[in-house]
């Protein structure tokens, strides 16, 4: 069998519900179908204004009983496409597709699907319409899963029901070597690895959430994500790197822009002063990416220094210069000019020089490199903000990203 | 413990919501509270038309399952606008209430309340706020009970739970002796009998629907209906005839506009005319109200007149025509000019003269009588509808309804 999920987007309107009904019927002509589908459009944000109309922090378990609605009003809707259509669907919820949560409000995780009742309902022929988002708790309440939720909810179906694919609906084509709308020679990748898109999803190639590619390399589940618009696109598929029937060392660019860097400086060479940084970010809820400590030429001093979004800058300003004062640093440092480009390979590190080439042509198009961090799968300069087209283009060029596999 | 219910105006907007809250955290003070709520506003109407925009005849399940989200966003809201004002509130959509319904859907009867965990909520102290028009079936399915369902809802748990009231409110103050619109004079009543509301129900005064009160009658449930937006005001009660404090032969009046008058003439005297008769109109889904047959001056055929909403009678006079050939009656003849002014009251036959009076000031008036129809509590004349607002009016002062009990 196979689990189809369509985002948003792709149910946004009456017009689009009978395009997604007409995808499922298709698919079903040769398997047994589920079809796991978001809320339209913006109504989960609609849900949510509603509710802080009412409250400025809504009660978690009646916001969760809120927001499940989006998903139930679609699903109703698809299974009444297929109906017109002529084909045997029926709608379920959370609760009735037995997704079994933590009993947790606004991000519950997945602890168990019955899938009793939604086998029978497969094994007498219907194409199965699941809620994405929700599940229930073991004392029946409603729970909704955060962000990513109706991915997630694909992936766990599919595993939980041994699907051979789980196919994400969604508004491009698939997975591209960089941005298109910056390098126009971007190419659509075949196949990405699980580890490659937690990368790639991580700067903006949000097609998929990375809950839901961690879940799917957890169970070894291939995912497919495919154009709601161009249904007969091949799109990208995701798989075990080492499943995969291509080889290369770098599988895409990616650049996150309006970045910023704060260097707290002079930081006594002392147990403990890492942890001063980060926990005072983490009590502003500010989420930091890279981060460096060097040396100083002084051994008893450290740098730290790490990336924020630019939009943080200002607090985390503030927020330094307390802890730099506290714990005797020398000073605060700011750069609100940052953009982090970054090469993603699953194979990048059976590639020596990989890294070279890179930092050697950013060097011989005259960009500046701030900061270098890496992964096994990933190698990252921070640049000037306003290098970031040319320098992702520069990058896609060296590596033939754009020439066919 | 007591059973608030609030309709979809009641709730239209988050003001209204708030003001429901306030309303039954009031109520809290002195009894465990269970609120039952509609969904807001247009909600329900709107859910429709989606479903129509991708069926013209919607799935009934999934309509169900459609419809059933209104609720569940409103008990959400009033649930989050009592923990606002910090009070324990939980909200609960049909299926966790434990209705359980027939699996028929759109039109769904409540067979069973399991009133266990909504009676371990109001142990525990929170007020529970009820998704009215919604149930649940055996299989698990949703479904919702149709026109009047969220009053419906409203009584039945009021008797599982063994409520010493249900309070109904709505917008306006509670039951009247006549339209005040057209009677200025027309004095709210501060008890109506079950079987005088069934009656008032039915002839626009739609403060309760007729399954509630029926349900009601049933349980012995006394039913308040008091107004939302002056929620200090005591409204109406409606009890049994008997345990009623006051005696009065007439509770009401009331007139239903817009009506029209057809006769089939001179039909056979022979079984099966009327049947002939009303299986064509029912096949067309056309309902009437007074039936007459009257003797005809000729013993071998009779006459047999009713009356329909004005906007049938096109069609109602084509069919009959139809059936008048058929059968071999004499002709059909459509009067277009209705109005059916009636009064009502539980003990109407134990004063006899009640009708006879009423005729006699209809004469008085000038007012022309076309048809009479009776039952223990009722008694309606079809007059001219240009006639109408005269004859209640007049009607009215006859039995001095405009004078306290």
């Amino acid at each position: 069998m196979i689990v189809l999920k369509f985002g948003g987007t792709s149910v946004k309107t009456a017009a689009r519900i009978k395009n997604v009904a007409n995808i499922a019927a298709k698919a079903a002509e040769s398997d047994p179908v589920v079809v796991v589908v978001s809320a339209m459009g913006d109504t989960t944000d609609y849900l949510v204004k509603l509710g802080l109309q009412i409250s400025r922090s809504p009660n978690k378990r009646e916001l969760d009983m809120l927001l499940a609605t989006g998903e139930q009003i679609s699903i109703a809707l698809v299974a009444m496409a297929l109906n017109e259509i002529g084909k045997k669907a029926i709608s379920m919820t959370g609760a009735q597709l037995g997704i079994l949560t933590e009993s947790v409000h606004t991000t519950a995780r997945i602890v168990d699907i019955k899938t009793d009742g939604i086998q029978r309902y497969l094994d007498d022929g219907y194409i199965v319409i699941a809620a994405g988002f929700q599940g229930i708790t073991p004392e029946g309440n409603i729970t909704t899963l955060g962000r990513g939720g109706s991915d997630t909810t694909a992936v766990a179906l599919a595993a939980a029901l041994k699907a051979r694919v789980c196919d994400i609906y969604t508004d491009v084509n698939g997975v591209y070597t960089a941005d298109p709308n910056t390098v126009p020679t971007a190419r659509l990748l075949k196949e990405v690895a699980y580890e490659e898109m937690l990368e790639l999803a991580r700067v903006g190639a949000q097609v998929l959430h990375p809950r839901a590619v961690e879940l799917a390399r957890k169970h070894k589940l291939p995912v497919r994500v495919r154009n709601t618009f161009a249904p007969e696109a091949e799109g990208t598929i995701l798989r075990g790197a080492d499943d995969m029937e291509i080889y290369r060392p770098v599988s895409g660019v990616t650049v996150d822009r309006h970045q910023a860097r704060v260097a707290v400086l002079q930081l006594p060479d002392k147990p403990g002063m890492a942890g001063e940084i980060f926990t005072a970010l983490a009590e502003h809820h500010i989420s930091t990416d890279m981060i460096i400590q060097a040396f100083h030429r002084d051994r008893s001093v450290n740098d730290i220094t790490f990336t924020i979004k630019r939009d943080d800058l200002e607090i985390v300003q503030k927020v330094m210069e307390e802890v730099a004062t506290r714990v005797g640093a020398a000073g605060v440092l700011a750069d609100a000019d940052v953009a982090k480009i970054s090469i993603v390979g699953a194979k990048l590190m059976d590639t020596p020089d990989v890294a070279s080439r890179m930092f050697a042509e950013l060097g011989k198009q005259g960009i500046n490199i701030k900061m270098i961090s890496s992964s096994d799968i990933r190698i990252s300069c921070a640049i000037s903000d306003n290098d970031a087209e040319k320098a992702v283009r520069a990058v896609h060029d060296l590596f033939h990203l754009d020439e066919s596999e």
